[in-house]
């Protein structure tokens, strides 16, 4: 089932698709089992970003296929970074490039939808906070990364995290084909299954630091074939079973 | 002028203290000027964290001072971090310390909250920005904070940012005594003059990053003298014109 958030008649709603339309719920029932119909809306709709999160959760290094492009040791714990709120877009939003960067790279992610309030959770018992997955593009300044040390500023420019189009509940998170396209050249592929922490573990990992609240989010790291974009590009991001994230890149309007 | 959150009959209210009175507010009302005053309460109500923000953006090094101590040259730009809101407590909750860490250090912070939706400020208009000062303890886990590398982990924790006891309105930022005290004892001391970046160039910073929304903390780094605490230690953080942040460490409750 595909949960989204939309545009409709100038506000923002909840629903989810079925056939070729949206049905609307009320914000209580999305992203659950119990979804009383309030009404059929076209799908040519505005689609706003998904999820409302208290906090995005991200993790570096998680791909056996990207550590090894890059050389690097397999993690013996995540490492984990935030990206916050404000950095939220949703699909056929734009990436600002933003004035203090000359280097903003795209990352696709599968992440993790949280579906209640999730404080010091096992691992096998993990899925019952899972609502669903979406798509992430967990857009990076690569050069203010590396002049930082820290990862923070880098990754949390306003546009800097569009997720999308649409939350996926029925999948099994790993074993999904995941890449990325840039103006239509393919530039990341892997494979969900190539994960070092799996799903289940992260949400043990990250919920035994921090309590998650309903429609948080877990970006569960980025596999081989991270490199830069420039204003003009366009970025698909896609995750079998679940869709395509489509964002063009544009420069930074002068004095906003 | 103090602004503040509290409980009273069961549910959260907005406020600000008169003489030996709280006048509670509306939340609209809240951290402005104009606030129609709904009822008295007394003053022996549970005080709760005076702000609910989006997102809380610390900075790393930022006293001469603390720079000296630790033998580090002046950063030529701010090290910023993110803290999760689920990591904020209000004056009196006790900190709990995790099972992750064996480290777990105490760091005083002159905390900036933002009065209104905030978008590349000039450093010159950024007071038209901010609402108060407020009491910050960026607790921080320094065993892992070390092993990470990333800051994330180390000071996400629940229980992590105790802020409070109350937002205060008027003051002059960079000429407060700063202090904290672990059981009685002087640990931390200096004076907010001796910030690297001042609290209008780090408005300035942070806004070219990411759009601030009402509500939201910045909390501007931590004098010399940061050191541990462990369970049943009595922590108090003080600012002179705005009062003491009081926090007790607790163990971490088995099975919870």
């Amino acid at each position: 089932m595909k949960f989204l958030r939309f545009q409709y008649n100038n506000k923002p709603r909840y629903g989810f698709i079925e056939d070729d339309k949206i049905i609307e719920v009320s914000e209580k029932d999305y992203l659950t089992n119990n979804h009383k119909r309030l009404r059929e809306c076209p799908v040519n709709v505005k689609i706003l970003p998904p999820a409302n999160p208290s906090k995005i959760i991200c993790v570096g290094l998680n791909y056996r296929d990207h550590a090894d492009e890059l050389g690097m040791e397999i993690p013996e714990e995540p490492i984990i970074f935030l990206k916050p709120p404000s950095s939220i877009i949703g699909d056929r939003y734009p990436i600002i490039y933003p004035p203090m960067s000359r280097e903003v790279d795209y990352e696709v992610e599968l992440a993790v939808v949280i579906s209640k309030e999730a404080k010091n959770v096992d691992r096998e018992d993990a899925k019952n906070f899972i609502a669903g997955y979406t798509i992430l593009n967990d857009v990076t300044a690569r050069d203010l990364q590396r002049k930082d040390g820290q990862w923070t500023r880098s990754k949390s420019f306003d546009t800097f995290c569009p997720i999308g189009p649409w939350i996926e509940t029925d999948i099994k998170p790993h074993e999904l084909e995941i890449s990325l396209h840039l103006n239509g050249e393919p530039r990341q592929h892997s494979n969900t299954r190539n994960m070092i922490f799996d799903v289940y573990q992260l949400v043990e990992f990250v919920s035994n630091i921090m309590t998650l609240k309903k429609g948080d989010i877990i970006a569960t790291g980025t596999p081989p074939g991270v490199g830069p974009m420039k204003p003009g590009d366009e970025i698909e991001a896609s995750i079998e079973d679940i869709g395509t994230l489509k964002n063009k890149v544009i420069s930074h309007p002068i004095g906003t």
